[in-house]
C-alpha cells in the first residue's frame, strides 16, 4: 500500500462511489458475463502510453468489489516510460478471479486510472517545469473539478507533486469580488468569515489591487490572491507585500489566473507562495490502460 | 426546453447525481454563503471560449435545487463563436435569486456546461469533417466515459451530432476476444449470448478477419467490428461483405481503434456504417464558462 | 453456480435491493431473535409445491448478508415435483449458522423463491404448451412486472425458458399509437427515435394494420407489433408481410394483447416471431417453500 | 383524500420507493419521451376487470413526481364493477401534463394499481364470505408479501377490509416452535420475550395443543395461534379456552394455516377471533387498468 | 456476543448508520492517517468514569468497518467502578489493527460508547431507586430521544434494566388530547384506531381524569396513561380504577410527566404499571472514554 | 432567516438528515394520522424552560418537509427567559397546516430544538463567564459530537458564540502523541501533514512541554495546543512562548483538557487564544419545547 493511500479512510464514501461507477454500467443484466462464465482466469493490466501512474487504491477498490485479487507491478506515482518497452505496452498489474469479474471490473478500472494517471501526469511536468525555472513554491489546482470525481482529481494532484488547494467550500474560506461587494469593505468580509469560520481555518481574499491587499493583510486574511496581475505588476507587487508587512503580518501570497504550462514560466518568483492552475486537471489528456484476459 | 432534454425523466437518478455533485462542493458549512447573504441578486452566466453549447438541463437542475430561476439565451446544440463579441465573451443565461445560493450553485454548473459542452464540441467537430468527406454513416463515441458522468457524456455525444453506441453493458451484447475464446467459437458465443439477451438486444461481434466476419453473420450477429484492420484492408473487406450477403443477411459493420479526428480521414468508406471513437469525449478540452453577479 | 446467475453483476444494485427487503422486516429490534439466540443450527429449505426453482442467487445473497452458509440440492431451472416425495415436501437446500440469522433470514428468502418459482413455473408451462403446438419462436414477458421487482421476475422469464422482452424504456424503443400521433406519422416517429437511440437499439412499432405495418418497415423498424389482430387475420397478414418484404427489408413480427395459456393455441403460427404476454408473471400463483430449523 | 391516505407519513420512505420504482424503468435516456415530446396533454386511466380500488396515493405519488396533476373520479376502497359500463371499461382518472411525463408515469402507476387492487379485492371476497357465514371477527394478512411491497400489500390488506396482522419483526413478537425449543419452554420463551420487547408489544405463541395454549396463556402471551388443528377439534379447543380462563387471563385466539377462500368456511367460529392467510395477497389476480391519451 | 446484540438484526439500517458515522469524520482526506501509516498497532479503550458500560455491538461495529480486531473485557451492561483502579481508569477493550484505522475509529467509537453508557447508566440508577422504594412495576423511557439515535438510546434503556416504551408511531397508538379532541369522544378515537391498527397494536390513551379512564378502558384501550394527576390523587385514581374493572377489562396504568430521578418517589406505588420519563435519556451525562496506542 | 441559516447550503445532506429523522419516526404506518386526519390546524410552539433558542432551520426544515407553515416570533440567537412570562411557557412559533401533519413533525422538531438550544444556552453561558473574567479570546467545541448530530451541535456552538474548532479529520490536522510516535519527531509530523495537506489546512500539534512547542512552533504548525498544564504553568509558558516567538514565527496556542464551565476560570489568560472544551455540548441539559394544536 503505498502512502497515499493512507488518505482514503477505509469506511468512507470513496468505496461507494465505486459501487455506483460499477452500477453504472449494468442497469440490469450482464449478458457478456453469461456468455464468458465462471472460470478462474489471470489478466494483464496494461500501460499503453507514458505518464505517472495515479488512482492505484481506486481501481483496487473496483478489483476488490469484484472479488478479483491484484498485484500491482508499480507504486503510485511512478512515471513509467512505455518507449522503454519492445511493443508500447508495460504491464502494470495482474488481475485474477472469474472470467465474469474480470470482463465487469474491466472498463471501470480502466477509466478511472486513464483519468487519475492523466491529471498526475499534468501535474508532474508543470512542477517540473516550475522547479527547472528555479521556483521552490507551491503549484496548485482548483475546484474547477469533474462532478463527482473531486476525490480522485484532488488525490491526483497530490499524486504528480502539486498541491490541492481548498478542497471544497467548507474547507478554505475564499472571499471573491461578490463577498466584498455583500459587506460592503474587505475589512467586513473577513470579520464576517470569521466569525463563523473560527480559529481553524483559513481565509484568502482576491485582490486587484496592492491597496486592497494591504487591507485584506490588515483585516487578518491569511492568504492573498493576487487576481489578473501583469507580469511584472505582479512581482512588484509581491515583493513590495512581502517587505513592508515583514514581522507585522502573517500571509501568503497566491497569484492566479489563466495560467498554463506554456505560460506559466513567465510568471513565476519566489515571493509568490503559491501559484493556482486549474490546466493541471481540467482538460487533460488520459494515460491509455488496456486490460487482457491471458490466454 | 430543447427536445434534448426529454431524454432525461422528469424523475430519474440524473437529479440525484446533481444533488450529490452539489453536496461534494459543502459537506459542513458554507462560510461563504454566510458572507454574502440573502439579498436577491442576479447574474450572468458567459461562455468564454468559443463551442457547441451542451448541458443544459443538468445545470437547470443545479439552478432549480438551488432555488434560483434561470433564463438561457441560446438552445442546447448551438454553436457559439465568441470571437464575435467584442470581449471575448456571451452571455448565456440569466441566473436570479438570493446571492448566497448564486454562489452556491456557480462551481457545480460552471464545472458541468465546461465538460458537457467539450464533448459536444469535440463530436460536432469530427461529425462535420466526416461529412466534409462524403462520409455519410455514423460516428459513435465508447464506454470509454468519465465514471459517475456516463449519462452527460453520452447526452453530449447526441447534442453534438454524434451516436451514442451502446449505453451500458445491458444495452447492447458486444462480444469480444475473450467472450470467443471462453466459448470455443463464435457461433456458440453469439447463440449463448441470444439466449439471455433475447430478441431485443442487438449482439455486436468484435471480428480480426473477415473469415470471422462470415461467421459472425451466419450466426445472426447484428453488427461486425472490423478491429485494427489497416485502411484499405477495412475497405476491401467492407464492399466483400456487404456484397456477399446482399440480400441474405442483414448486418451493421462498424470499425474501432485509434481513430481521431485527426486520422478518421482515411479510414472513412461508405460501406462501414459506424465508426466509434472515444476521442469525442475522453481527453477532450473543456469549454471555458463564468458566472459574474450582476452590480 | 448456474449459468443464470453470471446474468447478475457481482457489485450491484440487486445487492442492496436485498438488502433492503431485509430490512424491511426489521426496523428498529428483531425481539425473537432475542429469544432463540445464537446457538450454531442448520435448517432445511423445503419446497411443497411443484414448480420451477428460481431465484437461487437471490436467496443465496440473503443468506450471505445473513452471515448463513447455504448448500443448494437442485440446480436453478430444474422442475421439482413433490408429488414424488413421501410426505408433500423435498429439502431444496441446507441453511446452517446462528439461530437468529436463519430465523432473520427465514421470511425474505422464502417470500423470493415462492414468488420466482411461481414465475418461472408458469412461464415454463406457457413455452411448453407452444411447442407442443409446434411453435418454434419465442414467447416474451412484459413490462407488467412488480414495481422494484422487475430484475427478479425478468430473470425468472429467463429460467422459466422465456424471453425477458425489453427490460426498460432504456432498452428498446417501442413507439405506440400516443408516439406516432405525437409525430403526425410511424415514419417521422421511427426516425425521431433512430436520432437518438442510435444504431445500437433496437425500435419497435405498434400497427393496427397492414399497412402501418408496411410503413413501419419501410421506416427501418426492427420489430413489427401487431395489435389485437383477430386469429385468422393475424396469421395472414403475418405470411403476407413475410413474403411482401423477403430480402428487402429486416424485421421481426411480434403478437400482444390478452394471450393467456389458455387462449394462445389458437394465436400461433410460424410467421410471427414473438408472442408476449403478462400472464406468465403477472397474478400468477407462488410456489409454497418452507424453512425448518433441524432438532 | 380518502383517510386511508392518512396512515402513510407526508414524508416518509414510501416516497423513495415511488422514486426508486420509477427509476426502475429509465436508467438512462427515454427514447419514448423524446418522440412525444412536451405537448399538454390529458389521458384517461381506465379499469377494465371489475375490483377494489386500491393504491390511490402510491399511484397519485407517481403523478406527482412526473409533475402530473390527476383527478379521481372513484374512491379508494371502492368497488367498481366493469360489467355496468357499455364497454368493458370505466374511467376512473384524468391524468394531465406533458406527453412525456404521462407516459413515463404510465407503466409503473398501472402496476402498482393493478396489484394492489388484486390484494384489496380479495380481501374483500373473503371478509365478505366470513360476514355471510356469520363470523364477527378479523380476517388477517401475514408477512408473506413481496419483497420491496410489504406496505403497499399490507395497506390494501385494509381497503379490502381485512387486518394487516404484525407487520415486521419489530411490531408483535410471534414465539413459534423454533423460539420455544431454544428456550426449553413456552414459559421461558415469554419471558425473554417480554423482557426485551415491554410492556407496548404484543406477544403470540403457536401452540401445537390445548395445554401448550395453557400454558402460553399463564405465561402471559396475548395472542395464541391454534397451528393446524383440524375443524372440530379447533371449535372444541377454542371454547373450551375461552371458558376455562374466562375473567383469569386476557388473550385472544387465532387459527392460521392453508386457509383461502374456498375452504374458509369450515373453520369459521366466533371463539376464534383472528383468522389469517396469506392467500389474500400472495398469488392474487391483478385487476385490469390502462391509461390512453385522449386525442 | 452478549445477548442485547441480538437485538440487532445482522444485516440492518444500524449498521448504515455506523458507517455514516465514520463518513460525517471524513469527507475528503484523511490527513492524519497519512501521517502515522499502517504500521500494526495495539490501543487500550479505558473508561475513565463510573457508569454502565452500553453500546458495545456499536462500537464493534465501528472496529469492524474500520478492519480492527476488538476484544472486550467487560460484558455489555456491566457497572464498572473506576474509584476501584490505581489512576481512575480501567482498560474496557483491546483494539488492534493498522495505526491509521486506529485512530480513524477512536473518535466515532468514543462518541458512541460515551453517549450510549450515559443512557444506560442513569436507567439502572433510577430503576435501581425504585426497587429500593419497593416498586415492582415497569420504568420507561420516551420518544424524546435524540434525531437519529434513538436505536442507540432505546437499545441503552434496556440495557440498563429500563423499558424501551413504543419504540415509534408505527409500534403502539398513543391518543393524547389532540386525537380525541379531532373525533369527538375517546370512544370514536379508539376505534378509529383499532379499525386500522388491528389486533397486533397496543392502544394507549392520555387521561385527565378518572371519567376519562373509565371511558377509555370501555372502548379498549390497552394503556391507560394518567397525565399530570397530583401524587395522592394518582395513587387514589389507580387504586380506584384496577378495583372498579377487576376481571372486567385487561389494561395496564402508566404515569408520565415531569418524573426525575430526584422526583419519582414520591410517586410511585404499585398500582400503575409503568412510570415514563425522559430524564433517563435526554440530557443526561455521559461517561468518559479514551482510546490510547499502546507503545 | 437569520444569518446563520446561511452556513447551511440550500441543496445539502443536512436535508437528508432531517427526511431520515423523520422516517425514524414511522417505519410503516401513521395510526396516530389517521384518527386526527387532515382538518387544517394552527398548533403553538412553546418555549418551558429558559435557553438561547437554536436550530431553528433545521426544524423549519422539518415542517416544510411536513408540508406545514412555520412562522417564528423569536430569531436565532435569542435567549428566552420564561420566567418572564406568567404561566412559564412563551411561544415561539406557529406551525399549521393538516392535523396529522402537525403530529407527525410535533416529536421530531422538538427533539432538535430542544438539543440544539441545549448547546446553545451551555455555549452562551461559558463564553458570558470567560468575558465577565476579562478573557478576551475563543472558547470552542471539540469532536466529541453525538454520531450523526455534528452539524446541528457544531452549528449550536456558533449559535451560542463559541467556535466550532475543526469540524473534521478533513479540514484541519490535528497531531497528537500517536501521530508524533510513528514519525519520531514533531518536526517529522508537521512536514509529513504539510506535504499532504498543503497551505490550505492549518496544523496543529499537542505538546506537553515548552520545548515541544518550541520544536512545533519551528516546524511551522499553525496551532499549539498546551494539554494538560496546570494553571500557573499554562500562563508561564503561554506568555514565554508568546514572547520568545515574537516576530519571528506566526502561530495560535491552544489549552485543553478538562475545561468546565465551572472550572475555566481558573484556566483563562489572554495570551491564550483558544479553550477548547466538549463541557459546552455533550452531555448538556436540554431546554424544553412542546408543540400544542389550537382549539
Amino acid at each position: 500500500m503505498s502512502s497515499y493511500e493512507c488518505l482514503l479512510p477505509i469506511s468512507g464514501e470513496w468505496k461507494t462511489d465505486v459501487t455506483n461507477w460499477l452500477s453504472e454500467d449494468v442497469p440490469s443484466f450482464d449478458f457478456g458475463g453469461y456468455v464468458v462464465g465462471t472460470e478462474h482466469k489471470t489478466a494483464t493490466l496494461l500501460i499503453k502510453s507514458d505518464g505517472v501512474l495515479s488512482g492505484v487504491p481506486f481501481a483496487t477498490e473496483v478489483y476488490k468489489q469484484c472479488d478479483l485479487a491484484v498485484e500491482w507491478h508499480f507504486q503510485e506515482g511512478t512515471y513509467i516510460d512505455v518507449s522503454k518497452s519492445t511493443n508500447g505496452k508495460i504491464a502494470v498489474a495482474t488481475v485474477s478471479g472469474k472470467a465474469k469479474d474480470i470482463l465487469l471490473a474491466e472498463r471501470t478500472s480502466l477509466n478511472i486510472l486513464s483519468r487519475a494517471s492523466g491529471v498526475a501526469t499534468t501535474s508532474r511536468k508543470i512542477i517540473e517545469l516550475a522547479r527547472q525555472s528555479g521556483y521552490t513554491g507551491i503549484i496548485a489546482g482548483t475546484r474547477k473539478t469533474t462532478p463527482g470525481l473531486r476525490r480522485l482529481e484532488k488525490y491526483s494532484m497530490l499524486v504528480g507533486g502539486c498541491d490541492t488547494h481548498r478542497y471544497d467550500l467548507s474547507s478554505m474560506v475564499m472571499l471573491k469580488d461578490n463577498h466584498i461587494w455583500s459587506r460592503g469593505s474587505i475589512t467586513n468580509a473577513v470579520n464576517d468569515a470569521r466569525s463563523v469560520c473560527g480559529f481553524a481555518m483559513k481565509i484568502e481574499v482576491e485582490c486587484q489591487s496592492e491597496s486592497e491587499a494591504d487591507e485584506a493583510i490588515s483585516a487578518g486574511a491569511d492568504i492573498i490572491m493576487l487576481d489578473n496581475f501583469k507580469h511584472e505588476e505582479l512581482k512588484v507587487c509581491a515583493k513590495s507585500l512581502k517587505q513592508k508587512w515583514l514581522n507585522k503580518k502573517h500571509f501568503m501570497l497566491e497569484c492566479s489566473g489563466g495560467l498554463t504550462p506554456g505560460n506559466i514560466d513567465s510568471f513565476l518568483c519566489n515571493d509568490i507562495d503559491i501559484y493556482s492552475t486549474s490546466s493541471i486537471h481540467q482538460g487533460v489528456s488520459v494515460v491509455d490502460f488496456s486490460l487482457k484476459l491471458d490466454h
